[in-house]
């Protein structure tokens, strides 16, 4: 039996765990019996795509499907980039840790600076920026953020106005990874809305895999500069799916009526009511989350009997020996299921204190 | 209107135009509905490949389950070569024409050599191995060929033979291209089985996209040498689906019980017939295909006359002026419209012949 | 004894066997003693830079010396394309062919014509440009042209005119490899100056290491758009030197009074004093080159008999079993090494018909 | 005027200002005279190889003459790695920082501990192996250490020893810069010997152009299974001169009687001298460096009177607004210059102190 995805167990890996949800496949299977124009040329992509330039008030942006996010990231940033250029990114930034080099590979450095709470701000750009002054060095060009952060943590609208200001002065392009846009957007206290950063970013992506898809991003890019040939860039990272309206089919599934946002709106509902009941419980969270992802520190013991039933992320050891875990919330998380894991970590952790008390 | 994938004309375009069968709709469905575990760790995935393994009576190779055609072969010439190695290909080879450069974008030359009927043989590598034999020219390393090629014509066992002893005679890998193979194996005359492509190549695919799914290849690395960190490699390409399951549920669909070569033995019959009522009329095919893909050459005003009502795809002008056309069938092609197709064809080419005669 | 420089024989093998002129060795040791600037920055390289300048007639014109000549087709290559472009390049181009992939390593498609006595014009281009509309194929972007040709002849004044602007019609940038431009410069027949030169073309470079340097090339960049941050480029490619003054004290001795054109003119004289008394002794060459190659197709028998005393290069072996070879003469080949060239060429084709006779 | 290199300052700002010992120059001229083969095939090309195969005792290492550094470093590195590995450095170490990202346009990520004293140990590489053992991570597979250190200082022999048995045990390759190895060589209290560090590492280089060449580093593949096709390698990233007799001509000189280790020499005593004589005088130097580039803490205004005759890199600016600067002194300083700076910088620190005072 695999520690992974067990049946058996109830899961907060992931956001990705499950599949699409059933309007999306009604969708395709419709789509299915049709014939459609290739390579992202067909009208389920081309609505997709007004949808979201509708959505980010932005008439002009070019709207790309890909399939997945590193895959958006490094042909977004290898085309926006030239040689000697280099991207900037909080020290967890997805690029810089878990895409296996994929911005590398594609000839360009991720610079890093410490992350505080999993953001970065204009505080911490301008001495990286100032050290990488020679021809000696990389130059800095193109500032990778994450909404939702890689730690559920929000960039408010003042921090996301004062980093793309920022970023113009200084000639930097802001691109942001939404692979967890949803989340952010729905999240409280969010005051960021699609049409915000649009207005903010020169390009930015929207997350379908990990909010109802069973695959797909769209990348919106806002920046003219940055539009031309982008097909050609597709197509030569084997990122032009032949049967393009799968994608297509599934984000005006999600953007037609409000399904992208009702879903992620779920995923943070359970969040939340799992952070509270765990809270409650003397769960100690190492962030503060508003989204469908949730940080908190156990002792070893409880990590181990926890997992028992429920399956989820071992993030890291701390240097106390407290294991940081990751519980991910979905579309299709359950309520029930919820309340199960706060029930259970509670009885645990009377138990636990009760032995070693 | 778009001139692609028009609803009202009759459609003979590519393979791809329609979606997924509705047996792999289900399973998706399905699966939808579990957790499973993330980037190709699921079952489905697992199953697929035992079930592939099988197929190709390979125990021991390695079947990794990708997205699309050109993804696949960049990942895996990337993967098998050093820097200074090339890839050699017929000059109508997919990687050296249809693919924006993709394989140039990873550092590799692609050599071509003028294919003969779509396929290239040891007696035109020679002189390419020969000419490149300075270190101041690129090192010819893997042998790129399709099955079926790119105009719908079959290596026999034969020449697939020769090849693959040439290859591993002078240190060459031998990968082939089988984005059409179901195509292939259930064509008329075909004498290669999927047990016999495995045992002459080092790797090969098996497509998927162009065979029922709605989108998915799986690349087959039988040579032990090129499987170590595969699935690093595909992570950073961006290759790797969080929701792999969407990959191994359609193949496991396609392979538990003959779908996948009932679905091409489809497309070839449909192919076939085509070729029989057109052949009757009078068009003038340029190559024997045994396969979905059929080439003819017409006068302009006859394809301009088809166009009204079909959709397909003009190739290239000939030097007489006649425009070579494509017709593909598909999993999905009715036979009522390939009888039409038949149909008019033969009254255009009487009406026409009438008004110039 | 290697075949290869062996001091004994008499050497025609090519255009870099011996070092480098006087003047510039005493110059290297002059400026040895001093303390200059790295990475160059010397005054040294800046006065090379404005006698470049002053020669190209090009106030604007930004002049980085490098090493080698594949080193700059790399690195100017590489930083003007965007990743989807391809350079255009005749089968016989030096980046086509001799450069180990240097292109391509880089992420470039090299697109090739064939060759007209080693030249293309816009007639040959206007093709490849249509069959490369659609974003499945790599876009055209850059055209790669060398003069002398690596066959030894001269694009004219009127040819490179036609090519400047039927590039600058389309979008594409025209990339002229001088390494043996001196040999072009002052060729009988040439009516391009090193003005019309950088008048005609985005960026070019003049050749120092086949012209009595030790290494070195100069490469000009004319068009301003192609200039933003050069320096990065060359030093990510490795291609600056730490002791930069190397290549502008040698630049500096070649500009200053003359004597780049007057080492070219006398190799220019060699070649053509050899090639007039070799075809009166009956010799067939295979191009007419006013420049310091020429390409002679010769029985074997009378290749073998020659290398006794001569070396110099086997070309290729012809269809019919001649050989083509090639004799290169340089800055430092000597008048009488050529005559007796001439003598024993004479001497051995009579008594090779004299023994067939 | 420009700020650096200029002749009325007294020059401690590097070990590459210079050109070349005037032994190298005269062989260079003679060498001259003569035809040597291309491309490194050349008679001193090969002497000089043999000369420090015997120097470090490895009769089966590969030497290859290139020209820079980091020419030298990225050739070798994207050589030895497959595209999903990575380099690990100390973050001062040159690829990590002073190469404008060579390496990862070569498509590697330079993981990065942080440096003691400018050096990496196996306590610190062990945790980051550890951390990169999942395939969504870039695999640490090359260990790069400069000798001399980007400080000054130097591993000792048990250091060495330590990483080079981590290494083997771990699958990882050990290279090492050897920009600097004669000063490390040479160096009051160093312990390992060029056959030691041959024997402990993988690769390495030996630097020529901060110890007396105008250019050119040689670098020893000792491990068999990093040799083959090296050549073509070097030729694909413009590294290859077409005279490559300049590289080995100066290597002969500098290693056939002892010259290179002489110079070296030289220029460490000359270092120490000045530290010494600045230590008197109250420097503060923010590490022990015992070769020929010292680093130390002055005020701001102390370092503006001091750069009013002397000409020296200031490195970077110290939280408490002191100014960390560098003084390199090489082959060709001169005794009087050292002791002018010591007495210059003794009288400024008196006049500084009583006017503080």
């Amino acid at each position: 039996m695999d520690g992974q995805g067990s049946v058996q167990r109830i899961g907060f890996r992931n956001d990705y765990s499950e599949g699409a949800h059933p309007r999306l496949l009604q969708a395709l299977a419709q789509a299915s019996t049709e014939q459609n124009a290739g390579y992202g040329l067909d009208r389920h992509s081309a609505r997709a795509a007004q949808l979201i330039r509708q959505a980010c008030a932005q008439a002009q942006a070019d709207v790309h499907l890909l399939v997945g996010g590193t895959q958006v990231n490094l042909t977004a940033i290898a085309a926006f980039l030239r040689p000697h250029q280099a991207a900037i990114a909080v020290d967890s930034g997805h690029i810089a840790t878990h895409e296996t080099g994929a911005i590398e590979l594609t000839g360009h450095k991720v610079l890093t600076v410490a992350a505080v709470d999993g953001k970065l701000s204009p505080a911490q750009l301008q001495p990286l920026i100032d050290l990488h002054a020679s021809e000696h060095m990389v130059q800095p060009r193109l500032v990778y953020v994450s909404q939702s952060t890689e730690l559920g943590t929000l960039y408010s609208r003042a921090e996301l106005q004062a980093l793309s200001a920022f970023c113009r002065a200084r000639g930097l392009l802001l691109y942001l990874d939404g692979a967890r846009l949803g989340a952010a957007l729905t999240a409280e206290g969010n005051d960021l809305s699609l049409a915000d950063i649009a207005a903010l970013t020169d390009a930015f992506y929207i997350g379908g895999t990990k909010n109802g898809a069973l695959l797909g991003e769209a990348l919106v890019i806002v920046n003219p500069a940055l539009q031309p040939d982008f097909r050609h860039l597709i197509k030569q990272r084997g990122a032009m799916l032949a049967k393009g309206m799968v994608l297509g089919v599934q984000f005006t599934a999600l953007f037609e009526d409000g399904l992208f946002l009702e879903l992620a709106a779920h995923a943070n509902r359970m969040a939340l009511r799992l952070r509270d009941g765990l809270a409650a419980a003397g769960a100690q969270f190492i962030v503060e989350s508003p989204t469908n992802q949730q940080f908190l520190a156990l002792p070893a013991n409880m990590v181990e009997a926890l997992e028992r039933n429920y399956d989820f992320q071992r993030w890291h050891v701390r240097a106390d020996g407290w294991i940081v875990i990751r519980l991910a919330t979905s579309w299709a998380t359950r309520i029930e299921h919820v309340d199960a894991l706060c029930r259970d970590f509670a009885a645990l952790a009377d138990a636990l204190s009760g032995a070693s008390g």
